[in-house]
């Protein structure tokens, strides 16, 4: 996948793209481009809607854009990785920029899992949605994550795909190389699952639970201890530099 | 290096620091301590100076806590990881994000570098160094990264000690394998210099002057595009795994 061409702004319209139609802004994009960014019309941005690739738009209307013109697709549609982030809900701006940071590691789906020792129980799945859209359009990001409703962790592991990679980042686990933990999964065919924990850590019924998966990987994440945000991002990066698009040229 | 004990709130002081003898917390402090963890006299809370280890203490005080009386000592002194994180500083929350992130990721040391296309050029050494603290007290880390003070790149690559390893996060980079790029610096004896460059990029003088210096592995972080703050904990994640402290048991 070739990075995108960051000299644009990237706007995420949720409507079917071709060349020659004119799409309307909604109020949020006609403030972002006219007030934030300043453009003017004849300037370029990037329009994506997570199914049919990228295009170049001309920004149009009289007073400030509030229209893209397309002119034509510069980027083919493709696929995010098969990975998942599965996570216990932190609280507001910290849960808004966990979203964006797993979405930046190339998550395919986000699943937020409540816990014994989750503090929030309540999701705002609408304003997660708002973050995925957010990250996808800073980062040159094609799809869109999927946003799951939360659910107990006891029914999200009774009908999750028992032949799926679980990646357990335990911080209870011996300090071991991360490395070769993953690397003893061999070549994954399925989808992996990253499950971070609460700040509080698992139970102990919860952790007998997890280690009893089929599928399942102990991450030890190193001698530190780490916030949930920053572990998402070090173990999705783990997982895509040992079996992800990372390590593929 | 033990996970310290998270049950209780840490504390960084910067006093000496032995058996019996009463701190006197300052005003942030006490305010944290009696009204945001609401604790109270006889609660145990541990305290650290970066030099003397940790410390298990009582909180004591007439109406609220306002000072901690030591009881013994309970972890003794490490030393952080022999690896910098240089940076292209970005606009404040988002750098008190970085900072903290990199503390928890293990970074020993932290220089603010300009360049051609940072948008920052003065930086706020004082609020770094309060981040440090923040990250450390929360993190369980017994040292403080080392807060220096910003320098342009070109000075910087003047007086940074050749025999370092260089890890250049080089979005410009081809994609290929991280994990393979650093090891192929082998066994490292000298400090690591992990740079992340501006979110505008480096400019093509600045590439090839990077890539001039003697030691030094150009990484790629994957074929998505990352903020700034994403790559710091994306790239220490490598090389801790690889080089540093994570791979060690």
């Amino acid at each position: 996948m070739p990075k995108c061409d960051a000299r644009h702004p990237r706007l995420f319209v949720d409507v079917p793209l071709s060349a020659g139609i004119g799409i309307a802004l909604d109020r949020d994009q006609t403030n972002y481009v006219g007030n934030v960014l300043r453009l003017a019309a004849g300037d370029m941005v990037l329009l994506f809607n997570g199914r049919e690739g990228e295009w170049l738009a001309a920004l149009a209307g009289r007073k400030r854009p509030d229209r893209a013109d397309i002119v034509n697709q510069i980027r083919l549609q493709d696929r995010l990785p098969a990975v998942d982030y599965i996570f216990a809900p932190l609280k507001h701006a910290r849960l808004d920029y966990m979203v964006q940071k797993a979405v930046e590691m190339g998550a395919g789906s986000l699943q937020p899992v409540t816990t014994q020792r989750t503090q929030m129980t309540r999701v705002n799945t609408e304003r997660m949605r708002a973050n995925v859209i957010e990250a996808a359009e800073q980062c040159g990001i094609l799809s869109l994550a999927e946003v799951h409703q939360p659910l107990p962790l006891g029914r999200w592991l009774g009908q999750r795909d028992a032949g799926d990679l679980l990646v357990f980042c335990d911080e209870e686990a011996p300090h071991s190389d991360p490395k070769a933990a993953l690397a003893s999964a061999g070549a994954i065919q399925s989808r992996i699952n990253v499950l971070i924990g609460p700040e509080g850590g698992f139970s102990e019924d919860e952790r007998n639970a997890l280690l009893r998966q089929p599928k399942v990987v102990r991450l030890s994440l190193g001698p530190r201890i780490l916030r949930a945000d920053t572990a998402a991002v070090s173990a999705l990066t783990l997982v895509q530099a040992v079996l992800g698009d990372w390590c593929k040229s």
